[in-house]
């Protein structure tokens, strides 16, 4: 397998080093092949290492970020102003080659803007996308734009199906993964003019598009890939979390109504406890800012050491599936369908 | 209490009169005070109130119509070639004030259709939207507009805020209803241009305005009224049909894997109906085409006798509660409000 190093911003996220340093040591245990490249401030990573008996060493190295940008720094300041933080020396190893990905728990749209800024988008990709899996029925479904994008042009969407597809490609070894426009259905009037016109360049695309999908094919498994503008993908995902941690909730409230419910819920605990690994939100952590010329992993800021593995895990796959390849040959190969359906046009005109 | 008559659309939904004859005698013998008419086949409504052993009476009335608008049925045709269809009829009944409002299960585009033609908005209003309620930890939420308009003005939505406040206000007698503006967060950029300019005209009204909430906000209760454009709407609205059927299945799969979790599943099964009772969707049927001038309810196509019951029931609670009139104040208090601060603008100008 091949040999691949994965950069770490160490100081990103709600907890830090306390969090990436054990969560790069199990990987490094466990992953065979793979190298870890932790960023950020020395004097912590090392007091992180020690106080885990670890020590940097070949697979592990440390690498000294003097900055560190703040979870609710405006992106611009962060770009501008902080040229030695851990998240832009993370973006930085990665455009060098240094290492094959960038993994940060750290405020999003600093790591877009200063993803975007060193490493540039592919030829062919006017504008990255975050994207995501959520779970399905059949196992997952991807899901992009979820924020970096709030007002998305026909051409837009038709590029995150273009990227959405070659990602899950990579990750999930479908040839040719199935691709769905996200849309409003029955009611008045359906879809924006915006959704209408990205249907049909992605009809005349050479990918795999199903058509219109609606809010419960997300979760339906319908399609591999939903394609949608960020607004409304960051809504859905926000929806999603609040909806699932209000069931949760009652769900406990309920066992907890008197001493009957209580032996209830003791005895249903394994049954409950594997439902939860199941649908166990930290199983999906790690979204891709697709687009970009080089990869990057995008880990919730509240990530636990569990689920930070998982964002690591995510990066390595897309690093071993040749994602970047992939992207290309997918603008490529829709570039050569719209040629293509060029001369038609030409001798009408 | 005040007598109310209600028109409903005996044809409308996946299971016609099988359902809403049942409901509307339910009605009839729990709620005094309310009388019903029946619109639609008189053979299949009368067959069906024999096969109940039901008679029609003096607060059960059966009227009439001949035609039956589809529930895949465009809603252009259904406005332009069935005059008499029972959907139709019903909005009439309202528009003539022999109803005080009309409940249906039909087609959502043409039941829009129609009661804007026949009914028209209310002074002050551009656009009917569709208003729904949603569990939250506090009780419910509301939300709109749910799909009637994709593309909405910060005008438009600052009318969903006023007459999503009028509705709490009158359904939950709260006397100045927090309305919250649907939104994205921390993600890369905050929002496009028209929910940045309608925040600040909601800013601005008389309303109780808290701000911007997020996708989770609908659920957590932050506000009482969630206003978005209907396709983000719809898609939060879907997505979250989406998830919990997805949590449900991957919890019964779960209790049904062996004999031990069987076992557990049936001790456990009075606190799982406690909880599926609590957050049962049928609870919460009846969405309010708002801002016509008359009363119209939505219910779910698919929806049973119970389901059916709460539309009604949604129905009964507008007209009591003096809804249209509350719209009314609203637009006028926020007029006032906005006469108050021009002599300002007047005086610098």
């Amino acid at each position: 397998m091949r040999e691949v190093t994965i950069a770490i911003d160490a100081m990103g996220g709600d907890h830090g080093p306390h969090v990436t340093v054990k969560a790069a040591l199990n990987i490094i245990q466990r992953e065979a092949g793979v190298n870890i490249v932790l960023v950020g401030l020395e004097h912590a990573i090392t007091a992180e290492l020690k106080a885990l008996r670890a020590d940097a060493g070949a697979r592990l190295r440390v690498r000294h970020a003097s900055e560190v940008v703040s979870m609710d720094e405006p992106p611009a300041m962060a770009l501008r102003s902080k040229k030695d933080s851990s998240m832009r020396v993370t973006a930085d190893l990665v455009k060098r080659g240094e290492a094959d990905a960038g993994v940060s728990a750290g405020n999003t749209g600093a790591l877009m803007a200063i993803s975007r800024f060193v490493l540039k988008t592919l030829p062919g990709i006017d504008r990255p996308a975050i994207a995501s899996t959520l779970p399905s029925h059949n196992g997952k479904t991807y899901m992009l734009d979820l924020g970096a994008n709030v007002d998305c042009s026909p051409e837009h969407l038709h590029q995150f199906g273009i990227m959405g597809a070659a990602l899950a490609s990579v990750t999930e070894q479908k040839e040719r993964p199935s691709v769905g426009l996200l849309n409003i259905g029955e009611e008045v009037i359906k879809g924006n003019d915006a959704v209408k016109q990205a249907a049909e360049l992605l009809r005349a695309s050479a990918l795999n598009f199903y058509g219109n999908v609606e809010g419960d094919d997300i979760y339906k498994g319908t399609v591999d890939v939903v394609v949608c503008d960020g607004f409304v993908g960051n809504v859905a995902l926000k929806t999603s979390e609040g909806l699932a941690k209000l069931i949760a909730e009652e769900l406990r409230r309920e066992f907890k109504k008197n001493l009957f419910t209580r032996l209830a819920g003791l005895i249903a605990l394994p049954v409950i406890r594997a439902f939860k690994r199941k649908m166990d939100p930290r199983r999906f952590n790690g979204a891709s800012l697709l687009g970009l010329n080089g990869i990057i992993i995008k880990s919730h800021g509240s990530a636990d050491i569990y689920a930070f593995e998982q964002a690591i895990l995510r990066a390595i796959d897309e690093v071993r599936g040749g994602l970047l390849r992939r992207i290309a040959e997918h603008v490529g190969s829709h570039a050569e369908s719209a040629d293509e359906t060029e001369p038609a046009t030409g001798e009408m005109a």
